[in-house]
């Protein structure tokens, strides 16, 4: 019986991750959950979980919460709360699946407390992975992707060695406006960006797909996850999401991971690694597929991939300023306050005017992020 | 330095092989090699590798070969020369690359000599399965093998489990006359059948490509090399052959090896297992392909394969009769005695007239194979 703990539970990846234990009741014990504000979602995760500890965003939503549930659950909120969630329970494995800049935090708390990671959170690594990468390797946890991507790229590594890697590529839907032209690309309403050909995913990362903000972020993950120079990453189009990502080796032999788009199987592999159980899902038929395509990435249409690629190459706390920067623009746009195309315009302002720390502790991770974000409300067009 | 002694050193592998020794001269030395009837390309090669022992075809050519070599190096001939080549050398290594059933004893001889098997040669699994596997697993010797669908499974299977694979799947490129309806392969001729459309191969494989023999012979060596049962083994239509195989597991993750049409990838695999080193192989390009295409098998349009599934499920001397039926069918069609789809007709004559026997030993193999060939030989249209 493995002990889970799951920050994010209501989310995309936390529903899912629910989904493979219920799957699975005899495997998995779920020890605490976080979520938000989604306050009816979190009393019916209580009720059929039964963990120990809930976690959500406010002391009103708490006490709400607590009136709601067997009183032998605890209930917590706010940073506090995450931290609990994370770090002070008998959990063996968290699962750190709350969206932006807030996992990192926690995240690390849960590294120390020397749980094993299913990350989900991309922008632990972004902003930290310095810091993320040098207490994994000090408390000898296991850090497990749970993104397609890098899950991919995991899978294929199993039984191989990092140094006889050549390359990675990680593959990129292209995302809702992948066919449109940059031209096309003027006035694109928040409900058509949020149409993701492939994947049923939030929000933010929809947008975050459309932009490529999304395989911006994997880039510089993957950096850290798997110790990869940027030269030795590279992202090729791939429409229909089957082949997830692969690894060149030196010998030129490529090993890939295939499935249909479902993000249960990246998420309970992590929970079962490194042994594999039947999952939910439904199996890949290649043959009923019929046609797999590929194109180079085309980094002038795609120009918030190309700045991930020089954030990550800058280090120091300019991937923190780009995700922040994102997060604070794609907030606007989805708010109605910007175009689609003013995501990219923000981002490129805010790291235009960034001046780069290297080594970043956590306050100065938080103060930087701060500041763009503060800059990335306050431009206007 | 890892020694290795190679069988069929002057055919299609083991040319290939010789290339990789002569591309990194510091990692091999060539032991021994055996030749059939290519004076020439023997002699070249024993001059450029210097192993310590050739063999050749007859007693005629070894002394031919002998008087043109230096004389240090031993020159044997006929199936001593075989078994001397393969199993009373210091090789560490047997790469196993004779064409047909001749591949047998020589192979099973390095193994109880204790010796790595790099196995190209199909016939050997394909007629004596339980043995060579009973042998590998007594003796503790590697079994790897060299063609491309099987080291790509053997790739894939890096670092998992056999019990968590849920099904393999061989893709098949359909070989010369893929896209030809069966009306339409009437009449062919030997030229048309020896182009393949994507692996440069001696003239026997690339007709059993076209047959689907080839898969077959496979399908069977797959259910001995990975312990599978045949309801656990598919093969599917890839035409550019850039997906290897691949192995579906019990969560439905898949993952598959792919390259360029290269033999020298998988030869040297097994040849360096379990690293990896630079191969001179061109390295892939998926956006520059563009497009990987994939539909089901049909078992009416290549009959070889479904006879292949069916003698491997009955097993005995089946799979032995098969093959060797299908030997001396190529042999036929070759030497324009019989037409292409006459090969199947000769394959599905002799399985109908065979009577299987259950676990034989080496002579009862050697008998059946006899038998078959003769019987093939003397079928008249």
């Amino acid at each position: 019986m493995k002990k889970i703990a799951i920050l994010g539970s209501t989310g995309s990846i936390g529903t899912q991750t629910l989904d493979i234990v219920k799957h699975s009741p005899d495997m998995f014990q779920v020890e605490a959950i976080s979520a938000g504000y989604n306050r009816d979602r979190v009393i019916e995760q209580a009720h059929q979980f039964q963990p120990k500890l809930v976690s959500v965003a406010t002391k009103e939503l708490a006490d709400e919460v607590a009136s709601q549930i067997p009183s032998h659950i605890k209930v917590l909120y706010g940073e506090e709360g995450l931290l609990e969630v994370a770090a002070a329970t008998d959990a063996d494995l968290l699962v750190s699946a709350l969206v932006g800049s807030q996992g990192l935090k926690p995240t690390l708390a849960a590294i120390e407390a020397g749980k094993h990671i299913g990350l989900a959170n991309k922008e632990t690594l972004v902003s930290a992975g310095h810091i993320v990468t040098e207490a994994v390797a000090r408390k000898g946890v296991a850090l497990l992707p749970i993104d397609s991507e890098h899950s991919a790229i995991f899978q294929c590594l199993n039984g191989e060695k990092n140094a006889q890697i050549a390359q990675i590529t990680l593959t990129a839907s292209g995302g809702s406006f992948r066919d449109r032209t940059r031209a096309e690309l003027e006035g694109v309403t928040v409900e058509q960006a949020l149409q993701h050909p492939n994947w049923s995913m939030g929000a933010k990362i929809t947008i975050d797909s459309a932009t490529m903000v999304n395989k911006g972020l994997e880039v510089i993950e993957a950096h850290w996850l798997f110790g990869l120079s940027y030269e030795d990453i590279q992202v090729v189009i791939h429409p229909e999401s089957v082949i997830h990502s692969y690894i060149e080796f030196v010998d030129h032999s490529v090993i890939a991971q295939l499935g249909n788009p479902d993000m249960r199987v990246p998420i309970q592999y992590a929970l079962t690694y490194p042994d594999r159980f039947p999952t939910p899902t439904s199996r890949l038929n290649l043959a009923a597929i019929g046609k797999l395509h590929f194109r180079e990435m085309d980094y002038t249409r795609f120009p918030c991939l190309r700045m991930a690629f020089e954030s990550g190459k800058q280090g120091g706390t300019t991937p923190t300023v780009y995700n922040a920067a994102n997060e604070m623009a794609v907030a606007r746009f989805l708010k109605g306050e910007i175009t689609f195309l003013q995501i990219e315009d923000i981002i490129a302002a805010v790291l235009d005017k960034h001046e780069s720390y290297a080594n970043p502790l956590i306050d100065l991770i938080h103060e930087q992020d701060q500041w763009a974000r503060a800059f990335a409300s306050s431009i206007r067009f």
